[in-house]
């Protein structure tokens, strides 16, 4: 779109809107005629929560979380239990486990994974600080929920490595079919792994 | 996703992020983030952008286009022919057809079509404003840029019989198969409509 035609303001909101994932240029200009419309409604709040949230939300320095308060608000929760820490590659895997809500434990965000071929090794990610942790004698278990993708194994396997001394039980998530999945559909591996961890009915 | 979990910002944030179309709650969360791992160069930046647009965009009063400044760029353009008014349903036709390029004119946006079954007839439409600027001595052609559905197309005949005493010519967008367009997946009316408006070669 020329330069000249919305004036430049709508253009800038266009190509910042078109950088937010799940947006592109053709769906970030709808986006902003609908916000245009709903001035009031959406596009003053959403603003001022864009604000707001840049200015006020912090990474926990305890797990990485992010929240408004640091420590956030699941380290300084009386009713987690503080001997479970469930190790995550992202705070967005922190909130698909919260929202499952199985278990009411800590966390703890890699923010990342160790993948050699884009560079990112063990001092790219919140090791030292998951070693510290898991060293205090009130952390009984540690939970390894990485993806079941390669690099997520991988680093899996390099937590278990580095928290062999650490004398805290070692876990992971099970592997099998997904609820609602149909066999058809799954791949070998996961099919093998359920099928090597049935269970008694 | 429960209150306590992220804090009220972040929470408050994914709700108005999700009623952007083109994103729905998940790919809110997502965006948001990486909105918060792009606070600087993306966050800070987009809140600022639309606290700017809600402020300082305006409805054009003479042609309904959205700019910054009233009348807008397109109705202050002098390199413009004023001679022609393209009439279009909404601004994204408007920024659709300014894409194409194909004609530097006048524009009118009615802000709709005339939809019975939804109450939207013509005093909720900008035709008023379109008789007044059609039947000025400058203006020799108004050309119906409607979309090609019933509404589109019910709102094209209101206007050609509101029109008919204003004393200019009346044109609409031509029918036919779109550029790049396979016969094989066109519909009859298109391809009727192509057939009857064959042109020489």
């Amino acid at each position: 779109m020329a330069q000249n035609l919305a004036g430049p303001e709508i253009e800038r909101l266009i190509q910042l809107l078109a950088r937010v994932p799940g947006l592109g240029p053709r769906s970030a200009r709808r986006a902003v005629l609908h916000l245009m419309k709903k001035r009031e409604e959406l596009l003053t709040p959403l603003g001022e929560a864009m604000r707001v949230a840049a200015e006020r939300i912090v990474t926990c320095s305890e797990c990485g979380n992010l929240d408004s308060m640091d420590p956030c608000s699941i380290c300084r929760d009386p009713r987690r239990d503080p001997s479970i820490i469930v190790v995550v590659e992202s705070v967005g895997d922190l909130w698909a486990l919260e929202r499952a809500a199985v278990l009411r434990a800590a966390y703890h965000v890699l923010g990342g994974t160790l993948s050699p071929m884009d560079g990112i090794g063990p001092e790219d990610l919140a090791l030292g600080k998951l070693l510290d942790r898991a060293s205090r004698p009130e952390v009984r278990e540690v939970i390894l929920a990485m993806n079941a993708t390669v690099e997520g194994q991988t680093t899996a396997h390099y937590i278990t490595d580095m928290l062999s001394e650490a004398g805290v039980r070692i876990t992971r998530l099970a592997h099998g079919v997904p609820v609602g999945g149909e066999l058809d559909y799954l791949d070998e591996g996961t099919l093998s792994a359920a099928m090597l961890s049935r269970t008694n009915l």
